[in-house]
């Protein structure tokens, strides 16, 4: 069954849900999702509404038009999704390959609503691997020289392939802020430890080193600030003075599969507002 | 600020969201939460809606009246609370103290909405814990041939003192399904297990000898079946095989302390539906 | 640096500890790791004691004689592992192919300190996953009627190729008591839920019945009994009302390959004890 | 059962666990417990020996004396603890009562094996609830002024009663150094974030700011440097979008009381080792 998708955030005021699902309602739209948030202390409204297309008075190509006035009769920013429209997925990876694996792996169970449509590495060790699912592999190496310039074809070719959402996959490059601009809110980054603890790199040394209890893993959207973007999921696990750095990067391991595969399920299924750097997550 | 809360279940059909809250919204509420929730397995509707009363069309002896033709037009069970209103709470205990201190705390410290008129046990040992804080203390010894005439009196008793939620705070003593039909989905119990796992008497002594790596505690409505009513809330602590039975009901403990309260907690806010023998949680 | 590990189980007795570290020290070993346990209960002592071969007066092949005395002495069941010894493994499965990817994933990686000789299936489905990964795939369709013979001819493929451990990543069959005794605390199940709730199948859908709010998955050896036997691992996944049987399968599903892999690892590197149907994991 | 507990920290070499469980088993000693560790990367050995000292040939008073020459031998650093001997404590606490009250019953219902012998506060509030659970309550007021002269009344009393522990429950005062040296490893304060996240004050704003999916506490001992001491354990719970500060800090209550009180009991257990700014926990 065919759904749209609403999402919405907008200065809060009386009458915001009833109009919208008024909308839907006198439309003949069968409402199958809804879910709204208030945060109180800066007053902005967030919806998801999804309701089934099956004899809903305007096709797709009309919804927007029709729900135009009450967008700007409240000054939403909102967003139309259609279930029928898959985004388009892009892997970046560097030589750790276990986040790699689990979304292959996922990308081909079904699990991932979206098309992996190829990957990119700075190496070509993970070449095989990819390959082996039966995926395009992109080999751009990357030095602090030509970085810009590679990543423009790299954007040349995302462009080209209409990549809609880009999962960093433990990829040991920073990208310029040029590029983030261009996919802001798009990127996808995991990173291995409890944010904001162990913001940059080493973050299991440095946890070691620190004699933590609990390690974690963070994964968020990028910003131009290195690990400081809006956090869309963690997790963690306990560790103990047994864990040398070897099992806290073992253990971590399974945290950022996880962490990073429900990041990116949230993201294609749209359940995801960004806002003042922070996250509505309406699962 | 004062609010009203509708807590409503209904068959699913197109529309309610909408009449729902169009009636708040043409009658000048302004919505604080919302929050739905559909079992496609039945084709179930339920609702938690809560909209501040200041500048609201009707006072609040009207907002029934107003809203009963919503209310047959779609059959809904439905509930209508007032933040205003606080529920009346009596504890029933028999020897162990751990869940009773922390309850006696929480509605001392005002993180329990609701207005703990009086304590209840089948023993004296807990009188003077009681009395520390307060609150009048009842002695209703039990024995098998007095029970069904000891219970007339607790329930004239807590009829007298309009009671609303009784809380079996480790209450060693099996109620009688008249006295559980007449507090329907109203009496929260906290057993020492993960339910559905060790139904019944000494789960942490089954849980030792099964040899499980994870030990719990369930909150749950009080049904006429043994351990078998809707659960409310759910937690657990990961034991090993250095975990005696004693370190077990230790750990135990804390989990029972936080998964009661938990439950009483949503269910003063009138924040859980009961259906099917499960909860919806709008929490 | 190569090492030898004794597992040890015997009647708690005075000086059995300063008897294994004293014949460990004199004989000028280094110890690395050395765990114990008394179940005072039963007064059963239990170690694990690891110590590094170079520089140890005997050779691997004369160590088990020299350590007989001690062993008699004070009654004790116990194994002596070397940790050049690599155990041979095995994987049977049937169509759910998540927890397979996981262990393919994790012995290509080096995660896991096994040799994966095999993979047993009684469907098809799954053998170009297998093949890509580049070990060998057995199909042994059962039915009602031929299930002992064709056990038969696992177990001799099973003998030929020396396998040490089986490994069930979701295998829907039920093992004969021949087969189950044959390899005896060596064959590892996956059972999708917090056992002991939920023995047998479907147990999602069950938990989805029972309206709990946390689902779990166990990881056990097999006895003659269905789900019954000694517990290695569990853990548990947070659900709620929201989550359909389907939400229920996927969280799962990531349960299922963590507590699974995490029984296969302690199982290879010796760290397992079992009696009385449990197990002492020396992690 | 009386028992003796050693805590051993020093360099690694062959030969420690044999020669200290040689010296208990000779003198005719039971060990109930023991528990070692290896820092490799340090290369130090820890270890918690405990024995029954019924039948031990040395009286408690002697068994120092007869230890030493291994000690020595070894470089050691130890500590000899007897069952017997129960440790003093005192609680600082400001105005939140929520650890305070825990304490208290803990305490009174023998959960912590430790004799609370006083209550110090910078304010009056809580005098009540301390007199409730007839604990002796002092009031030492402090301003920036007086800090110092206040402390060294506030030591002299400690002193004088003996106090072993000090346990800070959200005490809002910053210890002087020279305070924090007299009792070293022996002031454990709870930290209502998950260190090393959100250092300094009102680590729930800031975690709420920063719109993080997870809260913590941690419980350590103090150092002169603020929330830098080492860590003796932590925990978390989950938050949303949909928790409000106040949230935060409801939920983050109940992790702090169990925070807390897990480092008080092992610490009156004698189970934590101290080095390097780290802890070892022989739980």
């Amino acid at each position: 069954m065919e759904t749209a998708t609403l999402l919405i955030s907008c200065p809060d005021r009386k009458g915001i849900l009833a109009e919208v699902t008024g909308f839907i309602a006198k439309n003949n739209g069968n409402i199958v999702h809804a879910d709204q948030h208030i945060d109180f202390q800066k007053s902005i409204f967030f919806m998801r509404i999804e309701w089934e297309l099956d004899g809903f008075r305007f096709p797709k190509s009309k919804i927007e038009k029709a729900f135009k006035p009450i967008a700007e009769k409240f000054s939403m920013d909102y967003q139309l999704h259609f279930s029928s429209e898959v985004q388009n997925v892009a892997i970046f990876v560097s030589r750790y390959d276990h986040c790699l694996y689990d979304l292959l792996y996922r990308f081909k169970a079904g699990e991932l609503p979206g098309n992996l449509k190829l990957v990119i590495s700075n190496h070509t060790d993970l070449k095989p691997v990819v390959e082996m699912f039966g995926v395009p592999f992109y080999h751009f190496p990357k030095t602090k020289e030509n970085k810009l310039s590679v990543e423009e074809r790299e954007i040349e070719l995302l462009e080209r392939e209409e990549i809609d959402l880009i999962v960093l996959a433990r990829y040991m490059q920073i990208l310029s802020d040029k590029f983030v601009s261009r996919f802001r809110n798009r990127i996808i980054n995991i990173h291995h430890s409890f944010l904001p603890a162990f913001v940059g790199a080493k973050p299991y040394h440095r946890a070691y080193e620190r004699g933590v209890k609990i390690i974690g893993a963070t994964s968020h959207y990028v910003t131009e600030e290195l690990d400081q973007g809006p956090i869309i999921e963690q997790d963690v696990v306990r560790v103990s003075h047994r864990d040398s750095v070897e099992d806290m990067i073992r253990k971590g391991r399974d945290l950022e599969k996880v962490v990073l595969s429900r990041a990116v399920r949230w993201h294609l299924e749209n359940k995801i507002l960004v806002y003042d750097n922070k996250t509505v997550i309406f699962e």
